[in-house]
């Protein structure tokens, strides 16, 4: 069933210019990902599920069932928690089978097959603690959240292995929530969006129209003031008339990802015209550099326009997250590298550092500067973000090609080979490359007989300079776009595509207030950061770098993870100067500064080693 | 009366080492000071009072006595406003007798004495609205700082005028919560701080001890977390166990405002301890360059040590105030001048921002760049920061001088007059000078015969280079000092000093990570903004300084107010290259910029003429 692992599966959507291939149709050779997927089976799956026993969080589904006793555990929402965890565990297995991973899948399974009500009805905390109280609180207790998880594991699961348990539930409960809510029914949405990309897949999965309907209209009854009408909760304006991304960054950005799925069926302008203001706004305004999404601790919110504080960033795990799900769904529905390049921004950079070098350590929130207090833990109370880097991970084989009516879609670029279909005809792609780290990419296209196709080659828009060359020609090779190689391809046919990947520094709109007159420091999809044990010389926010020198790429490893550092060399502000003094005349301090050597490492890769001091944005000497 | 016009009277205080003058002992004829405060009691002062009758605040103690109907209107604490609005009107009068302000303060002193109950309480929402329901949430109901406001009005009317209705309102209450409060009966403090210094003053003032041992009690039952033991309400330790300016920036500086009046009366090292580390702690770590405090929304607070955004600052106006409050009375205790230092800095910056040049516009916050959103208002809800702006500014007046054993401190200076009396003889010091636009002072020692004193001029800490004439003697000079001048005092002997007063650049400690690799200008006291009317070239956020050229100082005039501006040359990069990106590679953008000068005008007087772009850190070209 593995050839169904499809995250989001536009197969037959009308209005999805692309398809999207299964998770198991790549298979990783790269020292990149890889490795990350081995541990993914290996360390962070078995711990997270160890986790989510030891805090009951697989007791309170026992505990509706009268399996076990006691009281409700945790916080009202944890139930998706462990949805999270199955959907990660599902597309695990469509990277690689494990016994072991497929064992506790199906262990936890008629845990929850268990704890469904008659009427198909299925929350932990409301069975437990808020009986009789279902749906009178959309706004706050995360009801259809949990659902739209559910089904979203259900949907894995279903993809992935066959089975059909998960779904049986997920369909009982939706058609549930389909006699309640709806025009004429209960007319309120979920303060949590969620439900809305689950119930699309459901439908997808199933073939029920109702349930996109249903995820119809949950989109279409949000903005009506029906739960407070906050922008925290993007119920401030009808979806179709939003122009900004507001309030809590993750509901804001799932919220997105279900419009666009909504649109890849339904085909409506209206719902492409918002998300392409939002993302005008997100990416012209409300982004950091590491793709970290939301800059505001009060609410876990998007702030104002250019509102990006750098040591006091929210920019949670979870939110990139969301925005690398709707980057993907938007890039389906249009096969425009811009998305790519956003979705990218966020992989390599602020959602990847939601999870440790370890496999089982983890950031909820995820600073762009730090005085060496922000560490990653094992667990949270509230533990969205875990599970759901885990769900990331395995996406990431299905993010690198996409198939449209032209041809294939090269997305990104890892060492590996894929099996695709092409309108019947398999192909193989053999990427060879050390990519992130090096912009020489090898492509062969294997086919038992010569065929026709195009190949859309992306070019990222961190590249300065690419050429794409094949069977003697080059091709043009234009940054921030895909670039089309239409031929008749042999058996082995090779394309060279060489993306430049200097260190470069970067620089942000003079209207961020705190990173006026700063430079950050980026090579190929890379965004760096100084972290305070490389830089015995000084205290890394002490440190300005001469733009005027050149950087140099050298390899170094971090925690034993090969990575490749970059170093560049600045001056230093003496801190002896600035004992107990805040401000000081310029004079006072001009001359106290001393050239110094600066190393710079992969911004996902800091804290998994001694605290202290990181930053992102330099000062510029 | 007016010569008992004594802000915080540590006249027999054992543990202060000085004296304060009396308000009326100055007259100001400067033109800084004294039109603002001729404007406070043309313009600021009957606008507060017509606001404070049309938002009901007075109506709600009329409502009390039963003299109208209706609701109580309003927040709860909303008395405090016709208090503070009292102290301020009381103490104008010693500045400058207004028979119309007298007026409404008559007016308004019968609405008050008819309004508190037969057994001493005063609080009109308790007394509307939560009947029977008196001292039961301490924690958030501002009943005792309500009382507090009570208190320094009745204090500063009786002072200055002589007059005991309110006095006597004051001591009923205050007997009253001498019976419920005290070890042994209700052992909770208030949520907001203000009675403290209150009852301090009302001790100096009636004589009666049981107030000063209630104030030590407030003091000493904080901390105990029996108000829920949160350090925004300063609850997590004891007093004299802080090391650390938390939580709610106003509450906070209020207590130790209220610590240094229990240690000028008790004298208890402990207290002066706690003080001195938040004081360093503030001082070193969390004060605005404008002297502004708080740094978050959240809370109204503290941030952590070097969190400082700019456009995000919150720096309440009454936090600025609140710190001038400590200030002046640290300086009391010990006579040093670093405590000057700072009370100047958040005097002439983040309080007076705080108040519009119309005289009837305010600043609840005061962020150090906007981009021409924030405006000045009317009035508030909750509208603290207005009155406390009302009362801090005939204050001024008092803190020229003070008082020692040894002679007389001058510690701000202002072309005026002023007659002060040391040991029984009269001295008049005459200032003639333009400060804070000019750094050149004479001031002229007139007594009717010689005197031996010493006279300590302040030499303040912003000051490259001072130098003091005295009959041809000079004398050394070291900024962030007291020079102490001590001969025998002739008829007219004239003291010339000379503080240099360059405009400079001031950088910050590089652990604010906003302002790394920024600047800011200051010249004398005053803390400078680049605001966009006066900067046609370039966005005001867009121009970078630079730094190797010379700041000029020229006169100019902001909404008709004469001030000195300061120029400068600096580079701006084109916003037009900015269009559609939030980043960009260095490369792309580097060679885009412009050579510009810029003129900043002081910080105080910002946002009085066309709302635009406004930054207090510029970018280092």
């Amino acid at each position: 069933m593995a050839e169904r692992s499809i995250v989001v599966d536009t197969t037959k959507s009308p209005h999805a210019k692309l398809r999207p291939i299964p998770i198991s149709a790549v298979k990783l050779r790269d020292r990149f990902w890889q490795p990350r997927l081995a541990d993914l089976q290996e360390v962070t799956l078995p711990t997270q599920y160890e986790l989510l026993e030891q805090t009951g969080r697989i007791d309170n589904f026992r505990r509706v069932a009268g399996k076990v006793g006691g009281e409700f555990r945790g916080l009202y929402f944890n139930d998706s928690d462990v949805y999270k965890w199955i959907e990660a565990a599902a597309w695990s297995l469509a990277v690689q089978y494990n016994a072991k991973v497929a064992e506790l899948i199906n262990k936890v399974i008629p845990e929850i097959e268990a704890a469904q009500d008659e009427d198909g009805y299925l929350n932990t905390f409301f069975s437990l603690e808020r009986k009789g109280q279902r749906w009178t609180n959309l706004r706050d207790m995360h009801e259809l959240y949990c659902a739209g998880h559910l089904f979203q594991a259900a949907v894995a699961h279903h993809r992935v292995n066959g089975d059909e348990r998960l779904l049986k539930v997920s369909t009982r409960f939706a058609d549930l929530i389909d006699k309640v809510f709806g025009w004429g029914k209960k007319e309120e949405p979920d303060g949590h969006p969620e439900v809305e990309m689950a119930l699309v897949e459901l439908y997808r999965e199933t073939g029920e129209r109702r349930y996109l309907d249903l995820a119809r209209f949950f989109v279409d009854v949000r903005g009506h003031k029906r739960i407070g009408g906050s922008p925290y909760h993007q119920d401030h304006k009808p979806f179709r008339e939003l122009d900004e991304v507001t309030g809590h960054a993750v509901r804001a950005l799932y919220l997105n990802a279900g419009g666009a799925d909504l649109y890849a069926e339904i085909g409506d302008e209206t719902l492409m015209l918002a998300m392409q203001r939002m993302w005008r706004n997100l990416t012209e305004k409300r982004i950091y550099v590491t793709g970290g999404c939301g800059a505001r601790y009060e609410g876990e919110a998007f702030g104002r326009d250019y509102e990006l504080p750098n040591e006091r960033a929210y920019a949670e795990t979870c939110a990139a997250i969301a925005n690398i799900l709707w980057q993907w769904r938007m890039f389906l529905l249009t096969g425009e590298a811009r998305f790519i390049d956003v979705l990218e921004r966020s992989l390599f950079n602020g959602a990847l550092s939601g999870i440790g070098l370890d496999g089982r350590s983890y950031f909820y929130v995820n600073p762009l500067a730090d005085r060496g207090r922000h560490r990653r833990q094992p667990w949270f109370e509230c533990a969205c973000c875990p599970p759901n880097i885990a769900r990331l991970l395995p996406m990431v084989q299905s993010f690198l090609y996409a198939i449209s009516d032209e041809g294939i879609f090269v997305n990104l670029y890892a060492e590996s080979a894929a099996t695709l279909n092409f309108k019947g005809v398999p192909i193989t792609l053999v990427q060879r490359n050390d990519y992130p780290w090096d912009g020489e990419i090898e492509l062969q296209v294997q086919t038992e007989k010569p065929i026709n196709f195009a190949l859309m080659l992306r070019i990222p828009n961190w590249c300065p300079k690419a050429t794409v060359k094949v069977g003697g020609q080059t091709v043009d090779a234009e940054p921030g776009t895909f670039v089309t190689v239409q031929r008749e391809w042999k058996r082995t046919d090779t394309v060279h595509l060489s993306l430049d990947m200097p260190a470069e520094f970067v620089v942000c709109h003079p209207f961020v207030e705190p990173n006026g007159g700063r430079i950050a420091i980026q090579r190929g999809p890379i965004v760096y950061c100084l972290e305070q044990v490389d830089n015995p010389e000084a205290d890394v926010w002490c440190i300005a770098a001469r733009t005027d020198r050149p950087l140099t790429a050298i390899p170094k490893s971090v925690a034993n993870l090969p990575i490749i550092a970059v170093q560049g060399e600045g001056v230093a502000v003496e801190l002896r100067h600035w004992e107990n003094s805040l401000y000081q005349p310029l004079r006072s301090i001009a001359t106290h500064v001393r050239p110094v050597r600066f190393t710079a490492i992969p911004y996902f890769a800091w804290a998994n080693r001694d605290a202290g001091p990181m930053t992102v944005w330099l000062q510029r000497a």
